[in-house]
């Protein structure tokens, strides 16, 4: 997709490591796995188990922790570089598609006359911006985009098509927000009266901090008494579900398909995998790993990784193995009385 | 977010309690918890552990179940309310901040000539309204929804923007649906031959009846013979997928994430919390509360409380416990022989 | 919602089986099951468990394995097709609505003057088409679409309103895209430097092949170096997560709100039910099923029926186990003690 291309020695200087001079001219034109790299193309070797392709590459260079001059093609050029994973990451940037923007406001868009609308931002078609909306410098609004009133977008954020903000919505700067993201939905509150639920409106709002990334077709809900917080750096993959006065802390990286209750408080630098379940009211502290469709039913107050999925059989064993889970506490009993039997306990 | 204020006399008379003559002039602003309320906000005390917060609250007044006149600073005015969480739901109504709206219908929107629009209905920018849809009196439908043909939406509903409904949707009166909610996809049916899947088109439809409020990105199919059918009062969370032909009944509540498999029919004031599971083709009776990330794979059919969730635990206990339930049953047959021969049972 | 009408002679040429002469001219409006259809409609019957309907059923027809004239209403007309649920299918098309299309560009629509749409294409009312798309013959593409830059749909295909495809993503021959669906978002990667993450660009692609239906609200990322691929024939229902560079193959069919993620690789004529969760960087055979609810953390190289679920009980039952699964490791151990001190194994 990218016809853009790079020397070397540009290359080794975005990641601050040394090229030989042989290879400085060298053209790159983009990224690939060792496996399919072409003649043009940088790779990056970051785990032993993919030494056995070094052999084979066609890559034209390779970044790579240790000396690999060795093992390769005597005319692949080779990057030393202490965190080849990190180095790709940063490359990447280099290739990425830039979708085509303009500053200024599509005509078929439908902007409040209230809305202060930044010279340098881009507004694409068939926007709706609210009155009051406030959209920051060189921020891009993508196509079918709902911005509510009175929210806030700073500057430089990305908002792909078909993002909504309700009112009152603060997103921070160098935000990224994927189609489909919803952004202060009420929170799920009802009284019960007499039989039939009484609605609490959710007075709250979202705030979203700096550098943070939304993925496709997540929800994130407005507080009810108070906001729901999303703080710097946090990074929220596709179909997240986030209930009202929820706060994740700086950093935290959260897997597709993980929903958080009401009123939970994740820490900061968690990383949390995908399809677990968070209950409500809960205090999730700071580094807290959590494995893939875990259920947290109570705070988690020491750092650690944790988890209680359930592994997979086929399914005849898993039945017999099901059955005897309905029997366990009986199951635990009877040695019990073997036990005592044997006079191995009281 | 808002301006408005309400005196606690006004305040008193919508939840029904007395206030004190010193109070009643009193002016109100907002609502908000015991330890954040200031001067000019009403709190609330619908339980003992926020006891520790009424020494030192700033709340201008607090709504109790109890006489707590002894624990408050001696200007904090108190209401008396048997239910004080309920007279809270009331009174967030007073707040709730209202998306200006006028009757009528944007000129960017797209109305089909045979649909027919209240004059009282107001219609966002962006919107498609296909042909012979009807949108009740003082309807509200968001920026860029989609009402598909023969579509019908009850009178007071309230359509948040970008909700799909597909054509021959019905959607009953004071219904809220949120931000990327889809009504009426096709349900997923398929059926096999030869190695392929033979798609069956869904014939039925999606009838959503008075007062029910679906959270944002919530899906609900369309029948595939005969209609999805979620009855009065039905309050549907964030994310919860509804596959074909499934019934909810009257006043049932589900949280996030919650997957309801076709055909099964949950009965009436049922709660269900998030990322719960049920397979397809069961009966849920009324009354009958299940607890997050259960899986229900069969009928229920007397009201209680269930689950089916596994604790969590740090990554090492659980690894163990994990390794001895795939020989659970076996240890099971071992515990069986043990008790044999020690004449245990037979 | 039909008026169509078709008579039985009709009916049994599409499924290929015969009809007595008495009820060839009989008309049918509509298809219903045993217990609701009425005079002008035909039903069937594919499980013996419906077999109690027969006597009562008031349908103009049915279409039997077997020969069922003696069960039925002597005015009732019997066809024998050996898969009546394969029938059903094919004739479900015949009653389907049509939603009222025309080929061309709505007025409201945006597109750039560079994209090639097909003149047998209807582009409905509010798409955004960018630079580069190509949309195929007799494509159409509903309200509110976005079709990113260079994206390419293939003929035949159906995208129902509020579909994006981000830039360069390539849809199929008859593919079906339901509401909300996001292809090619961003895929989750970032590498930590400094506790901050650094974000990879995700430069592949999504790859759609032909007759792939995707249900409403369901996001398949794109890859990040290489390409995520969906292959011809899959069925993806409502709410599923296919991180970035998973591979699902041919005729494989995931029910809603199963999570995958990325670098996986799913076989052909696979069957996954609804909420299960697969790990990252894992191979799945051909050929297997997966039961709801389960989480699949290593590579599953046989074919098979697999599951990890857990049974739901009454809370108090299900906490008494609950508690004892977490002493399990110790509990096998105590039985190993008491094994021993019995001489039953070494």
């Amino acid at each position: 997709m990218s016809i853009r291309s790079y020397c070397l020695a540009e290359i080794a200087g975005i990641i601050d490591c040394k090229v030989d001079s042989r290879w400085q001219d060298r053209r790159i034109t983009g990224l690939a796995p060792l496996e399919t790299a072409n003649e043009k193309q940088l790779s990056f070797i970051s785990h032993r188990k993919y030494k056995k392709y070094l052999a084979t590459t066609q890559a034209a260079a390779i970044i790579s922790p240790i000396e690999i001059s060795g093992d390769v093609n005597e005319n692949t050029a080779v990057l030393i570089h202490p965190d080849p994973y990190l180095a790709y990451a940063k490359l990447s940037h280099l290739f990425a598609y830039k979708i085509p923007s303009t500053a200024g406001i599509h005509s078929s868009s439908v902007v409040d006359k209230s809305a202060k609308i930044a010279k340098t931002a881009s507004i694409g078609a068939h926007v709706v911006i609210e009155e009051g909306a406030v959209v920051g410098e060189n921020v891009i609004v993508g196509p079918a985009c709902i911005i509510g009133a009175h929210s806030t977008i700073g500057n430089n954020s990305y908002l792909h098509a078909r993002v909504t903000l309700y009112h009152h919505t603060q997103v921070g700067e160098r935000a990224i927000l994927h189609s489909g993201v919803v952004l202060g939905a009420d929170g799920f509150g009802f009284a019960p009266e007499k039989g039939q639920w009484v609605k609490i409106e959710q007075l709250g709002s979202v705030l979203i901090g700096d550098d943070v990334e939304i993925g496709a077709n997540t929800t994130v809900d407005r507080g009810a008494l108070g906001d729901t917080i999303i703080h710097n750096g946090v990074k929220l993959d596709n179909q997240i579900q986030i209930g009202h006065n929820v706060k994740i802390g700086m950093g935290t990286a959260i897997a597709g398909c993980t929903a958080v209750a009401g009123s939970t408080t994740i820490g900061r630098h968690c990383r949390i995998a995908g399809l677990v379940g968070i209950a409500g009211h809960l205090e999730i502290t700071d580094a807290v790993v959590i494995l893939g469709m875990s259920g947290v039913s109570k705070s988690i107050l020491e750092p650690g990784i944790y988890a209680s999925g359930i592994p997979l059989e086929p399914r005849e064993a898993w039945a017999r193995n099901v059955i005897q889970f309905k029997h366990l506490n009986e199951l635990a009993k009877r040695v019990n009385q073997l036990e005592k039997k044997d006079g191995l306990h009281e």
